[in-house]
């Protein structure tokens, strides 16, 4: 902490001295102890790569899945708090079922982040606090595919591989030293693989990671065990 | 408590500089104190068992009753606040009976209690304080057997079985030791009783405990005291 | 008061760390200071035994009257702040006749009771303050004979017999020690009338207290001076 | 004050660790400091002796009458702070027009006094200052002679004789000794004469008290200054 | 200062221990900063007497008028924050219109008055500061000749004379020697005018002072300058 | 400052023990750092004269102007937070606009300002922050010419001719002494740049300085560089 | 930080003792610390020159471009809080959208710019934070070529040739000394690279830039790589 820093650190509406909002940096705190999350574009396609090492053998599995699809097309990764997560998925279920409804065709993929991300800055500058939650969001639409990231403060930047989450910093590290434009996807993998295990710093099994793939042509779907294990194998 | 906490944990609008929200944290501490509460599911089925030892002879028995059933296939135990526990499963059964109204079909588990979920997680940004109760629900529809705890944070996790309130960490030490998947109901009962035991650390009188159970094709109900009382005496 | 209390006791919409709502329990404060009043089931009904002596000749009789009907077939008595009871004991009174008007029947002593509960519960978690006030109340419907207890935070308990206001820990103890299932009504009062001695100190007069009963198929009525002066004889 | 009184005082809702509020109770210091004024009933009748002694000889004379008629059969003196008297006693006027006009008949001076104080209670919960001022109802209607007091808190009591304002201890003794119950008209007058005499620690004269007279089957009506004299003289 | 003072002095909700209202009372001593204005009655009438000696030969003569026209037979003049003053001053104008349009005759000078202390009250009771200002009022209806006084707590009160602003004390005390009833005009005159030398310390000149004056039968006006030079004169 | 006056400088609606409102006293502050700018009447007309060297080179000269035409026949120049009075001279002009349409006239300049400055007024009473902004009006209509300063309190003042912004009282001492009624624009120009020369402490240049004018029966006009050359080179 | 400064500096609705309003300060300096960005104006139209040299190679070229179409004729580069300026540069489009839509012509650029710092001003007035964002509008319309800078406050300035962001001090030296009125497109652009390289302190390389323009009959557009590098060969 910076001195002073605790008199500017209690509102989402008070700029400290040098123009900073310290509630945003505190919810991407909670941002950072979400579990470690890969998003790696590939040719024609772009992967969510997830650690879902189950602390308790007593949860469900299905209810430690990481990623939920948003629409046919799209689908999210999010890291923070698991209740803001939640809200927010839905939001953009919602703004994207009406979109299909009202216009009779798929949202864009930057369209719905975009909304997602003004509901987001909203929550920064009334008298709430921000949401405590970033989503990593893989699509595809007729632009292409995309892999955006959100932060509490409404920012959106479209990757073509990035980290979030627990070990984000080693996995960065790799994701730019071996990520390669229009890769294959077996090779995507092993690099998004190998950033993971950065990550996590244990090497993933293939029952404790979830991946999901947005392709062109193809709907938004999560790899089978068996595919994951063929994966894992690979590497 | 980390020095620095009460700065930062007066309101559910303010993060703390590591991204915790302790106002959520202290509603927490609420449920702890409630009674020790077991869920538990078992091969077509899921019960849930709750000590209802009282404290005072005058309170009328039913009036200590502490599962509450939401609808037909569908019940909760709660844990924490009384009062806004009662005000959440009220909630509860007005979203389940409007969706039944409104959709001719009951509302799935799953979608109920994110319902529930989402009005606490609205409570934990806005001016309010957090609901200081959680929701241990069990219930069945076409998708199967279903038990969830939901938090005062909203969060949402399904489980096997589990236990909150007073001696939660002794039950689920037993939980995890002793749960397997598809047990009979009996077999359950014997686990779920042992993990009651180990939270109240006495052995649980069939007088003073309180088991219903959501079973595919039936509808949720209580079991009578003959009833525990066979299941307390193969203990 | 532990230490650090007074950092979370100033609102209603603050947890403390060990996770209490200090207004609320403050507000229980006021609830403590009120008339002694105690409730008691016999065989077929409910009575309310009030201590009123008044502290002030110049007062009207009437206006000491401790205990108010709801409805036909219930009535309260309240311990706490008097303005706050009027007010909710008129919101009963809205509630019930609104039901009566619209559902052509009256409504069951539960159902009243939960709407008061719910309308306090709402003071405990907005930017108001607690109701600083206690009901207990009596009533017959078709499932039987009631007495339940509202407390500031919105919580409810149906007793067989209790105690509200100045003394109340000395009366319960009488009441623990003598309450027995099914009591004759005269039986009922003699425990009622020691219970109220042991309450407020002194042998209670048959012109300082106030009884009402609610049983089975009558209405809800206020016992007459004569009557009174025939069970405080009975004594 | 008692320690860490300040700590609590400081809005309405909030209470303090024994269960009071303290803005309140402030409140109704500002009553204390009002116009010693006597409310004391008689056979068939009640009266309202008011002292109005004017420091200031250029004040018009009818500006310092202390007695507010609020319809044909009720009337009312107020002590406190007099914007806030005022604005309930125009409120009063409004409510008993309304009733009148709907119902077709005259609002009793119970449901009237309720109305008053029901206003009063939410000003004590909500993010107001209480009103400052209390009032003492004198009115007739079908159920006889009416004299209520109302304070800040919204409570209400009906009484035979009271004084407030300046001076009350000292006439309520007056009042508590000598008070009889179906006093002739004259003979209250006397005791509440002795009673205000107490109160402002001097005799008083006749154009310098006020006095009003609800009596049954009468309306509501101020005595001329002539009669006033006549009862002053008789003392 | 009273010790303590300034923990109960910040905003208009909040009483201090003995019942005073700090916010009010600050915003009067804005009040008693005002011109010296001198308000009299005489045999069917009422004159406003103003010092409006100009600081700044630059103003706009017509700029420092300090006395306003509210209907054709009422006007008024302020003391206190100028601003504040026309709001208030605008308000009673289109009150008094709206009366006399809705009901056809012009709106009694009394319930006038009142309107104004109505709105000035409400501001005493929530979230905003106090009118810092007070109005001197004089108008003529079919109840005769008026003189009221309104103050920042919305209290009223109706004099046969008296002064407000600077020098107040000193102006008052020559009123209340030398104001007798049913002066004649010039009488009249002599009073005020003596009144107002002594609050502003110096013999008032024709050309800085304005007077105006509501008599029966008579609209509201101005004195031309030659009428006041004709008054002064004659002192 | 005064000794204390930091308990009473943070809310527009709080009064200091003396009766001032510091906020708005703090919001003149910012008007006395505006540019310097001359109002000056003359024989049948007024002119507004305002120093605009530019500190910048690279902006456009345009984007210097100070002066604001409201409609046809009035205009202002402003001082103080350039934002608010964007706001409030957008504000003036539709509400002249608005008048003008309704009413199928133009709106006097003295009701106009009064628009301005009620608007001005609510923001010192209510949560905001008062607008940090004064307006010198400058206008005609059938009533003459009018030259109005407002400022934040919401107050306005008639004047012949004054200076606000940077040095003020320089330019009105220039004013006093020279200033007299009736000039011809030739004599008032020289007055007013004297004065101008007085405030910025250096002998104003043509293409440095702005005039317009507003002058019976002619539009509300902004001088041209030649003319201001000419009047500058007479000087 | 000038002493005292912290007491003024937590609201937006605060002026401190010299008139000066903190938070919107310290919002700007959000905007400093953005990418460097160059607006200048030539014959015939205006170019915005940004730099965006990626810290990452991961992010996506597309995702970095920093600047925005409006709509057809005009643009923006922003600096400051990048949620905040999309949600500007969203309120822009809708608020030009519509205009287009309601009139069936283009909104004049200054008109826009207006629209846009009227949001940004009622952000400072309330219980909001400023917006932490700067905008530097470039545009053509029927009136000419614009250039504008609005900032947090709301203030609008248009300029010839400008520099927000990162270096902006050096930048503007080399523009103040270099910029000429009308100068072609290739000499402007001289001069701006060489403001951009004096803000970055290194060579701009033509990946790392982006340059888009506004001109006179043509459609606001961004120059490809090769026309970009084009003009860095040139320098």
């Amino acid at each position: 902490m910076q001195p002073g820093q605790m008199a500017y650190d209690k509102g989402t509406n008070i700029f400290s001295p040098d123009g900073r909002l310290f509630q945003v940096e505190y919810a991407r705190e909670a941002v950072k102890k979400g579990s470690s999350t890969i998003g790696i574009k590939y040719k024609g396609g772009v992967a969510l790569i997830v650690d879902r090492r189950s602390l308790n053998r007593l949860i469900e599995p299905k209810s430690t899945e990481k990623i939920h699809q948003i629409d046919e097309y799209t689908g999210c990764a999010t890291s923070g708090l698991v209740a803001d997560a939640r809200v927010l998925v839905d939001y953009a279920r919602r703004v994207s079922e009406e979109h299909r409804v009202n216009f009779g065709e798929n949202m864009s993929v930057e369209m719905l982040v975009k909304e997602i991300c003004d509901a987001k800055q909203q929550y920064t500058q009334g008298g709430y606090r921000p949401f405590g939650t970033a989503l990593l969001v893989a699509g595809c639409d007729e632009l292409g595919v995309h892999l955006f990231e959100t932060d509490p403060s409404g920012a959106l930047v479209a990757y073509k591989a990035t980290c979030m989450g627990i070990g984000r910093a080693a996995a960065v590290e790799v994701l730019e030293k071996d990520y390669k434009d229009d890769m294959e996807f077996s090779e995507a993998m092993k690099v998004g693989l190998k950033a993971l295990e950065a990550a996590i710093e244990e090497e993933p099994q293939a029952d404790c990671i979830e991946i999901s793939v947005a392709e062109e042509g193809k709907k938004f779907r999560r790899l089978s065990e068996s595919e994951i294990s063929g994966l894992v194998g690979k590497e």
